[in-house]
């Protein structure tokens, strides 16, 4: 196992602990340089710096490029390129992930050089190895994955009587959400991860459109507190369901009955079960946080250092993807209206809310003044 | 990656669950031989059999040995053979690696050879390769686990009215339990697991004897009934916790509050948490069972196959093992009798149970008609 010579592009809560942590525990390694926007910012840490790419890209010392930089264009050209340069490449990166995978990952097979993201996907958990290399070497059933802290931030910010408005404000205000949260709470960072996990662990390729996607959005401190009343609560769930032969993504608001370790999650903290042949297999941990998050970038970097060349999966097969045909949890969207009387078959009355069977239109639910929610449907 | 041609030690519940799976989805593997002590005994599955180890030891088309036959001296022999004999070797045998796992490591080193027991420890859930190669690149501060599916069963047994007696009874009736339930019930199974947890978090050597351990023979149904009374509630854990510069190894009937994700497990479930810099990692899954255990051998095979030769890791740096100093929570002895007035100033009431300070030895419990079990102490 010889020692490693990294380039690092960006520099920010992840790089920064990335080098600390190397500084202080993995002498075997080096980080060479980094890419920053700013040499003058200041860093606690001291490592050379440079604003451009191509001397961390093109400097024949560098043997593994690790890219946590966020966005989607230019990290799919830096990586490209890294691996063209016949340099390893870690990434923290879902979005490039979710977007250009398979074109970096083909990329990585003819190069002869290897392409992780352990990172990409809740964080510090050691969830995607294990997906690919251990829980898929049965069949799986399904994934299911609570992924965005913020999602779980303002939820149970609203579960304790905010609104959904003071929620953000107040996650944005804790630096826990983005000025622009549109990503977290459009269900589209969640969509990103569930479509890298799907990947993984039911060896297939699809493109990111394909995950059926409903944000936290529509979701208020009423309904919440309606849910409550039935010993129900509610997180922003992914999931990939095989049924058959043929496999279903979405993100969706989805209830579970208390007590469930989805609902317990109020934070950073991400969770993720895994179902298959062989049982149901659960991972919690840290979603996000400098720290967290560079652990698993190392695990890469060591593990690239053990792993043969072959170690990216062979191009994957191709299987359906079709539509969630989840039944809905409904609600009527005027918090002193009960549900109304004379519904359709379709709806199964319980308590004051509704479950809906599968295909049951969006505009058959406006109609009756509903709005909706997926079920989790319990295995 | 060129296709594996495997021997297989035993051919129980574990050996034809991982014949079946080879059989259905991995044509890539090749089960050559099987050793069994009786070849005609029924089963379902269909490949020749050996009642001559040698003749899987020492055949050259075999270049992979899975020994899943359990106990100590025979499989140790056995491996040791293997490696000599230039085949990597898969094990989900606790006892052989927690006795002399350093040993048969170092014979892996010597032969260039890879020794892999990922489903020693949890069954099927991957926790020995995530703590290895991933978790423990910062520094550790603890792993907790329950690791034992009869004793979980036992206890929710117990916590369900059921004595001692009939929960042990009920277990074999079904086949949880061995006919003699010794390391199960004793701790031993436990610290077996912990030891080899802690080997591979704390990248240290450490004999089983140094594991401190308690097991769950002096639990009675009225001790589970008082601490439910104080929202308490009573897992077998065993646990590595470092402190400044020394390591304590410990199995012990441990009191959480409820809720608590340990306190959920009534069977096969094992969980674990292990605490770093970077957070609290959870894993839960299927801690037994043919399907579930032969998953983790697989996923062994697999990366035996996808690892350089270096993968065995170097040999362990030696830290110091110090006694358990943990806090015990008293209850009397009599079930009638509230604790006795006049305790120590090491004792400290809380309700009718006791906290009592670190190094308050038995003796002095008895004195006081005490019982103990080990604080759980959550971080």
């Amino acid at each position: 196992m010889r020692s490693r010579t990294i380039g690092l592009l960006g520099l920010g809560t992840v790089g920064q602990a990335l080098v600390s942590i190397i500084q202080e525990v993995h002498p075997d390694l080096h980080v060479a340089k980094a890419l920053v926007r700013d040499v003058n910012r200041h860093r606690t840490i001291d490592i050379p710096m440079t604003t451009r790419p191509e001397e961390i890209l093109f400097d024949p010392e560098i043997d593994l490029v690790v890219e946590v930089t966020g966005g989607r264009e230019l990290p799919r050209q830096w990586i490209t390129q890294a691996l063209a340069a016949n340099k390893d490449v870690v990434t923290a990166n879902k979005e490039v992930m979710a977007y250009y995978g398979s074109e970096l990952l083909a990329a990585a097979r003819q190069s002869g050089r290897q392409l992780r993201y352990e990172a990409a996907v809740a964080g510090g958990v050691p969830i995607l190895d294990a997906l690919t290399h251990h829980l898929s070497v049965v069949p799986l059933r399904r994934i299911d994955g609570v992924l965005n802290g913020t999602c779980n931030f303002i939820l149970s910010q609203m579960e304790h009587g905010a609104s959904y408005t003071e929620a953000l404000a107040e996650a944005q205000r804790l630096g826990y959400a983005e000025a622009d949260p549109t990503a977290d709470v459009g269900g589209d960072d969640t969509a990103r991860k569930v479509l890298l996990l799907a990947q993984l662990g039911f060896h297939l390729e699809a493109a990111i459109e394909s995950v059926d996607t409903v944000g936290i959005t529509g979701v208020t401190a009423h309904h919440l507190a309606r849910l409550e009343t039935f010993h129900l609560g509610l997180r922003l769930v992914g999931s990939a369901i095989w049924d058959k032969d043929s496999l279903s993504l979405r993100v969706a608001p989805t209830v579970y009955r208390v007590p469930h370790p989805f609902l317990d999650l109020e934070g950073p903290d991400n969770a993720i079960r895994v179902v298959s042949q062989a049982g149901a297999f659960w991972f919690q941990g840290p979603g996000a946080g400098g720290y967290a998050t560079a652990t698993s970038v190392i695990s890469d970097i060591f593990r690239i250092r053990t792993h043969n060349g072959s170690l990216n999966p062979p191009p994957p097969g191709h299987y359906p993807i079709r539509q969630a045909t989840s039944r809905y949890v409904c609600f009527t969207h005027d918090p002193d209206q009960s549900l109304p009387l004379g519904l359709p078959g379709e709806l199964q009355r319980l308590g004051s809310y509704a479950i809906v069977a599968p295909g049951f239109s969006q505009e058959a639910l406006d109609e009756y003044g509903l709005c909706q929610f997926l079920w989790g449907e319990e295995t």
